[in-house]
């Protein structure tokens, strides 16, 4: 198992206060799945009238909490719904015997919180491959549903980390003309992602009265521009779960086209997104990387993720280098149009390099100065057309080599 | 510029002895590029009557040498050829420039040698971004053109290296009905490969009577399943050369179907392709990635490059951790068709995971035993079809973060 690190220098100065949500009550407890003394799993229990949404993981190996959520998620019901997570074993890679385990902990919490199995969502993140001892689990269900609170978010985002080196979460209050709709959230991950102990987890919630079909539509969107643009080594999880749900409880409707409530739900996932990447493992710089002027978006957002991919780019960033002839090289592979003599990159808004050369006017401290920064952004305009993207990540550090080669798992 | 490390404990003992091959000598000089008190330039001259031959990066923003070898391959001459190699300086992203010295270099080896300018073919590797001090160069072109020989190759391996720790060189010997034909070959390169000062560049020689399109046929074919299956670290040149001469002084005459001269000539490509992996930028383990059982060869590939190129799969390597479940992360993140429960997975022979489980006959300690080892290959099947692939990489390490972080360029 990898050593927990000390706290990210990238890390926010505390956990934010999150307002309750109306219609979600949260319980977390020590389980002993694989950790002592401390909280490993948490419960989230959502009225009836709720709606739940969710993205997941792409890949092809995704777990069978995975492929239970995924079955489940379409599903319309006026009768709740329950979240309940797990870590240090994410059931992965375990067979039918991870069908088994997910199937028992739904049943418990069906049992227990009078809901329908099929409104049971459940997700695991730690160690794979090993058999998820879900006994320990079902064992603490109903002492977790007998403390219920709708302040207890903050436990919830601690007893869901695992090499995380901080609690995530993140907050938006949106006045309405129908009256005032709360969106609170909380994420896992420390990398994008390992599958070992950094698995991404998302769960938000809102009051707002929407339909499911309206807040997955949102869901998916906004997701594409937070979640899916962030990269901490390029590694995916067979585990990423992200769940929202909407209680109603506010009275308040809204629809996919209420422009205020999505900007504050986008503010809520890109807020989380980020702190993610500020726990990247080993990470000391927060990057960001615009790209413009490439042939198309999906053309710009190749460009973006090949340069924040990099393992050079990656290591001159942690070494404080302003190496743009890596960024160069990593838009030539990209497989992306590109023409080395339009291309322009500017550290920050130093110009660093024009028309296939260093700037005339560039100088080296320039880009010394901007690569000190614990923040840093990276500009390339392709010069071919009015293709964008941005994507986020940090740098590659001896900090990702110990935690990841140095601890044996 | 990075520092020159240790030699890679991956090294052969030696450089081998390489046969003098009828009809190219080489020279090497110090040219003062950027290094001082080593040879940083060869002089490769092949007789009239050679055919030359090439591979070249796919790099969208390539350098100037490329581009300018590339027009030039495909020509036919009698006049015979020259290659002429810096290191120091990759001459890549110095704009129009940088074309300027290309040419000054070619007119330059033209005039001396008595060859049209279109038969001179260039490499530059270095530090990329800065203009090369051609007239160094071509200030020793005389010198090198008098004191050429047959017996120059090893000196002028070394003259080609930058970040590399050891010279690479390779041959092979072979007799055929017509009488014996022979290869050498020579390369520089420890990552897959940085624009800073590691890019790929390889020459390959050989005394066989064979047309031009017959042996770039080989050539590209060869290329496909050797330099084009390796991988450091997923970063491509600007600048990655392969040129393969023939020289026909054996009179001998091969075609592409001649089965033993194809079989020699890749066994040289390939002996060479894994020196550069052995020579990976902090490499300490030679690892051979194996994949079978996929709906098709693209698909094999995809997974073998996606295992080879997972920072969380190396770094695991590296920490002689028996890791399967980052192996089965890599393969569900590759995009290829896969089924979790159709997968086996061995390290070595030893059977690690099958039918979406850790095998029940595996112990921890087979797989550990397994990652002691110096060269480690993994043996996936994906249980789809008939699909193959090999790929070599080597592990991800503190080496590498020092080599491209922890010292400016």
């Amino acid at each position: 198992m990898a050593k927990i690190t000390t706290r990210s220098p990238l890390a926010p100065e505390k956990f934010p206060d999150l307002p309750a949500i109306a219609g979600v009550r949260f319980a977390s407890t020590e389980a002993g799945v694989r950790y002592a003394g401390r909280k490993d799993v948490m419960l989230a229990l959502l009225d009836p009238g709720s709606v739940m949404t969710g993205v997941f993981t792409r890949s092809a190996t995704r777990s069978a909490n995975v492929l239970d959520c995924q079955a489940k998620i379409g599903g319309d019901s006026d009768a709740g719904a329950a979240i309940i997570v797990n870590s240090g074993n994410s059931n992965a890679f375990t067979g039918r015997a991870g069908e088994g385990s997910v199937a028992a902990i739904c049943e418990k919490v069906a049992e227990v919180t009078g809901l329908s199995a099929d409104r049971v969502f459940t997700s695991s993140t730690g160690v794979i491959g090993e058999r998820l001892p879900h006994d320990r689990i079902t064992a603490k269900v109903e002492e977790l549903a007998g403390k219920l609170s709708v302040d207890g978010i903050e436990d919830a985002a601690m007893a869901i980390m695992t090499t995380d080196t901080f609690p995530k979460g993140a907050s938006q209050v949106v006045d309405l003309p129908g009256g005032t709709v709360k969106i609170a959230g909380i994420a896992k991950g420390s990398g994008m992602i390992a599958p070992d102990m950094a698995t991404m987890l998302v769960y938000i919630f809102t009051d707002a009265k929407i339909s499911r079909a309206d807040l997955q539509t949102l869901v998916s969107r906004i997701n594409d521009r937070s979640f899916n643009c962030i990269t901490v080594d390029s590694d995916t999880s067979t585990s990423d779960t992200l769940l929202c749900g909407a209680t109603g409880a506010s009275g308040v409707e809204v629809t996919a086209d209420t422009e205020a409530f999505a900007t504050a739900l986008e503010a809520v996932f890109m807020d989380l997104a980020h702190q993610v990447v500020r726990d990247g493992e080993g990470a000391t710089k927060f990057v960001t990387v615009n790209v413009t002027g490439a042939a198309n978006d999906q053309d710009a957002r190749t460009h973006a993720l090949a340069i924040a991919n990099s393992p050079l780019v990656k290591t001159a960033i942690a070494g404080e280098d302003p190496n743009w002839g890596r960024v160069v090289m990593a838009i030539g592979k990209s497989g992306a149009a590109a023409d080395r003599d339009l291309l322009s990159i500017r550290f920050g808004d130093v110009l660093v390099a024009e028309k296939g050369w260093v700037s005339p006017d560039y100088r080296e401290e320039q880009g010394a100065a901007q690569m000190k920064q614990p923040e840093i952004t990276l500009n390339v305009d392709i010069g071919l057309g009015e293709g964008k993207a941005t994507v986020w990540t940090c740098d590659l550090t001896h900090g990702y080599i110990s935690i990841n080669a140095d601890y044996r798992s």
